[in-house]
């Protein structure tokens, strides 16, 4: 299976790629869509939804994850967040794909087993789990523990499946 | 110009086309996409995306305005909020459109001159304003009031210009 891992943001949003075969893991592509700040944010949400519609069309991943983001900000500043979030779970909807949510620390926990991982960890374990990706950005890492946590659940859920049957 | 008003909600999604010409407003269509609370989010907001798309399809506006929502609620209803207003800025500014944002206040002073009007009122001023609109929802009401002060505020803009030249 086929996995895109989303970690949005109106001004960096990251993307990673992933093949899933039972137990084994694949590094296939990532990257960053950067809004330009200097646009208005509905010019900038356009650009995130042009930048994650065009990985959709070349990766043709099967299904998606995207963080559930834990905010104790203040309201401004969450529905901010809200926006690019919008965006990153509609794309991949509109392509007709599941798109799983995680907290934050159940990405941690199914990459590092701790739920209060730090950023360095995250990365550090990822090229660990995926060698190929080498040298990645934090949001790039990020976006890449996110589809290898969906990775781990589908396993879970496929296994649960077989269990019932 | 054509106008479309939106009022974004992840349950439902008012919008609303008007013409105006100089200082006349002339109404064009409105509707409500409601998207099924069985759902999961991203299915949800994918079912907003395709509602949006279709109308500005359908009614080739030149800009479009969303009302900005000022939320003092607790930071998860904010991001809540955030999800669908993000893909209801980012339709038509993916369209290429013009997106104004406007806060509840100036919606409500520029139809009804007072910024603190109960939603009745806003319905009652929006069919005088526009009397072929005929009886609508609260959502619709409220997206026709959005692209009524949009009208407003590209007249003001447009004197602005021409005094300055």
């Amino acid at each position: 299976m086929r996995i895109l891992g989303i970690d949005p943001g109106l001004q960096k949003t990251g993307w990673g790629v992933i093949e899933s075969a039972g137990s084994t893991l694949r590094f296939l592509a990532c990257g960053r869509i950067t809004s330009d700040a200097a646009q208005d944010v509905p010019a900038r949400l356009a650009a995130i939804d042009r930048g994650l519609s065009a990985v959709v069309e070349a990766w043709s991943p099967d299904e998606a994850a995207v963080e559930q983001i834990f905010v104790n900000a203040n309201p401004a500043s969450a529905m901010k967040l809200g926006l690019a979030r919008g965006v990153a779970l509609c794309v991949p909807a509109r392509a007709g794909l599941f798109v799983g949510e995680y907290p934050a620390n159940t990405v941690k926990k199914s990459i590092v087993g701790a739920g209060h991982a730090a950023k360095v960890q995250i990365g550090a374990m990822v090229r660990v789990l995926l060698p190929a990706c080498g040298v990645v950005s934090a949001d790039e890492a990020d976006a890449l523990a996110i589809a290898i946590c969906h990775a781990h659940h589908v396993g879970v859920r496929r296994q649960g499946i077989a269990l019932i049957l």
